[in-house]
């Protein structure tokens, strides 16, 4: 079962999970990971009402997602962006999978 | 110190933490992380009682495991599959890690 | 806004976390995500009153800092390395960052 891929993240407010989610959704990737994270940027922006995302607290969430294919992954990314990325802080970058070795139901 | 390594990623049911902890340090991995996932994949069996996995509670963990190369990385990882990948829901693929740069007791 | 960058990974004891922050805020990256995280290294020494690091409480962290080169990775790895990893458990490693597809605040 060994094939390449490429792994998107996306780093933002938690409070878009579910949003988020359902834009993995729709875009056509068949599973996700996300894990609780902290982290600082550079908003000051009030739109969530804190003015930064401390560490201490996990305030954030950290999308990792496998796509087929580039572009898979630019489109759930810039759906993400254009819908929340002016009103929240948010991160969105491609890493390289050297090769998926097993999956079962991912 | 500074190295190249394989980095494999193991995303699976978190039942399953301490007999992947187990198969790592058998197979003579020297260190691993693991942090809470939750996430979704499309797994439908009711295996642990669950049909799917939510992203809202954290029932999912993912470990990385830094080796040398890849064939240390490949042993761990099918031996997870042989083991847990029919009756659980779980993917592994391998990185690569540009350099190690330091590592202590690591 | 497509770039290139590099991820430095930092996993170390949490303790450390308000340490760690400041240095990577004085080296000048613009931010920063910290995970919960366990795992287990070989450390032996009581330094912080465990002998090893159990995964089931997650009392590692494990930071990940897009750094625009590697020299400010290298710079952050190495004062993080000095002032602590003689004396706690840690690893410092590089991966690389296809793109960066969307940042805010960040």
């Amino acid at each position: 079962m060994t094939q390449q891929a490429t792994k998107l993240v996306i780093v933002t407010e938690k409070l878009l999970l579910k949003k988020i989610v359902q834009i993995i959704d729709e875009v056509g990737a068949t599973g996700y990971t996300v894990v609780p994270a902290g982290g600082k940027g550079s908003r000051n922006l009030p739109s969530s009402g804190q003015p930064t995302v401390s560490s201490d607290n996990f305030s954030n969430i950290k999308f990792e997602v496998l796509t087929p294919n580039r572009d898979m992954a630019v489109k759930i990314s810039d759906e993400v962006a254009a819908q929340f990325f002016d009103d929240y802080s948010g991160i969105a970058y491609l890493c390289d999978v050297m090769e998926i070795l097993h999956a079962h139901s991912f």
